[in-house]
């Protein structure tokens, strides 16, 4: 199924959505209420450069919820079942936000700007609710809001030498989530050692929403040398990666131990940190799912599977499958789940497609590759 | 633009999804992570069905967000800036829920199932973050979950004809926005007296999503001697009746005065309210902006400006147009605005349209019908 979309001013253009329309971008999701492009007509160059060359992406939808003033870093910390203590001005760290049942809310990204100012760059929920809520109520003295920020990432192993010619051989040197407020230009910017791929690269968070069109051609000239070109968060990578996609591969009843994000809950976190009582309780019980791959005996590439297909082991339900996609790296389909912590590596299990029809498989552990 | 919408497991399917599909659903948009029908190929006579006949709508979008314990009520009066005192099992009521600052975060329709259990049937925002954060900060002994209830709408001067054959003449006499539990041929439901046009009609929540073929089909059956077919919200008949499109009409610093909702708020609701203190505070300086409509200068039928065009009133910005649409009953381009206070009915404004050619109009009062 690839529909028509319909505009309403409900959902909000990016900065870069211009260009990206100029340079022929073919179809769109929806992201924090804001158009995401999904694709420029050439899947398997548009792999091809993530993986070989570089690519550049409008992810201006991965907005920033930002936390403001003397209690900002509190309130990141009460957010947060991770310990902030150690952070550094200029570092970003991933974090699990939680409800205070121990479920997934959100991924983000933490950004500590400054003392008094923290950015959570945000995946597709509407976490502003949450943190402000929760700062209103404990009583802090912190702005909760959203900047005008808009990520545009440049994703492949080539990233750093388009990045480089940009802003300087200094770049090559950054840390993974390290950041530091430049401009290039005279564009503002906030630019990062991020994205959403393990093949390296840099987010530049345009602070001027004005100056889209203006940041992405200056983007797109760097990189031609590298061969550039277009592209978006890439379905098939992540999979492979075993990047997680939040309300993609999550559920209601999702906590981070089930989806890999244990290694950031601190158990030992503030007791007034939301959530960090029912964490506890479920580290201690172990989880009762875990994400896990699964390997399709299946010859074609299948369609994505959109309402998350049953997965049995045996005639026992093992889970959900909640994404797929054919690798061109391994040759084979694949797929993220949901599974029972039953179901390990090795595994075998019969997948019940959209269509209803059923694909054997094999539980894999993650990442792919 | 219409642009094409790709699939992703983030984005749910309504149980009516393959209904819509096989009655020929021709473009989607996406509303709080679901697909939302937009169209079914015929924008005249799905606009006259509405208007003169009946017509029946997908918008299991409008998610419900359950408050269900023995808090439930009084964390409802906390949400809501409107005194709940007087509210009866089997009503709905239209309430606007905002932040501490009192800012509208949506504008629900709240249902009194039981002393202990009511729904908010929400817009496009994720008010289950808020409304769970809420009530754990202020240790309520309250569940906040999303209940298996997709709403079906039948909307038109005939829906009361339409359902009446499917559940009796008792129908006829339902009073505005009040509700039922009830079933159809075993298929349970909520009927409520609602609908997002002013037309009239019922919407039919569905509590057994995997029933959802069924439903539609038998609403279609009962409907048939009435000439029903498949519609969608109507963004032309919303703006002629001067409904809110919340994250459409609103802005982040959007309070429930600005956009005509002020006779929902009782500012002698408890001091506990939260938002309450902003809004008296906001009442007794007077709102900044109101929500106008205008008649535009322009002969023929404008695409959807989806760009919040600015308004001018001589050289001076007064605001901007959320929405536009051609009514065919009044022969005109209408919109609706925020605009400064200083804009009134009548006056002369001028408005820049997403292409940036500028079109003259009129400040009206609201509704134009």
């Amino acid at each position: 199924m690839l529909a028509p979309l319909t505009p309403s001013p409900r959902i909000r253009r990016s900065p870069f959505f211009d260009a990206t329309v100029a340079d022929g971008v073919a179809s769109f999701s929806v992201y924090n209420h804001m158009y995401m492009p999904t694709g420029f007509g050439d899947p398997a160059g548009e792999y091809r450069r993530l993986i070989e060359g570089v690519s550049m992406w409008d992810v201006a939808c991965e907005r920033q919820v930002e936390l403001e003033g003397p209690d900002a870093g509190r309130l990141a910390q009460i957010l947060c079942p991770r310990k902030l203590g150690g952070m550094k001005i200029g570092q970003g760290w991933y974090v699990p936000i939680c409800d205070h049942a121990g479920t997934l809310l959100n991924d983000p990204i933490l950004l500590k700007l400054a003392d008094d100012r923290y950015w959570l760059s945000i995946a597709d929920s509407q976490l502003r609710f949450w943190a402000s809520a929760v700062a209103a109520e404990r009583g802090l003295d912190v702005r909760v809001t959203e900047p005008d920020a808009s990520p545009l990432a440049v994703q492949g192993p080539k990233a750093v030498d388009v990045v480089a010619a940009l802003f300087g051989d200094s770049v090559r040197s950054m840390g993974y989530f390290r950041f530091r407020e430049t401009e290039l230009d005279g564009i503002p910017l906030v630019l990062q050692r991020s994205g959403w791929s393990k093949q390296g690269g840099f987010e530049l968070y345009l602070r001027d929403g004005s100056r889209g069109t203006e940041l992405w051609d200056k983007v797109k000239a760097a990189g031609r040398p590298f061969g550039i070109a277009p592209g978006c968060p890439n379905g098939t990578e992540r999979i492979e990666s075993g990047l997680l996609s939040w309300g993609g591969d999550t559920d209601w009843e999702t906590n981070p131990f089930e989806v890999r994000m244990g290694k950031y809950v601190d158990l030992d976190a503030p007791d007034d940190t939301v959530g960090i009582q029912a964490l506890r309780r479920i580290a201690a019980n172990g989880a009762r799912r875990h994400q896990m791959g699964i390997a399709l005996d299946h010859g074609e590439p299948l369609p994505l599977q959109d309402r998350r297909p049953k997965v049995f082991s045996g005639a026992t339900m093992a889970g959900r499958m909640t994404a797929n996609a054919f690798s061109p790296r391994l040759g084979i389909n694949i797929g993220l789940a949901l599974l029972g912590t039953g179901a390990g590596p090795g595994d075998a299990v019969t997948v019940e497609l959209d269509d209803g029809r059923r694909v054997a498989g094999e539980v894999r552990d993650l990442p792919f590759l």
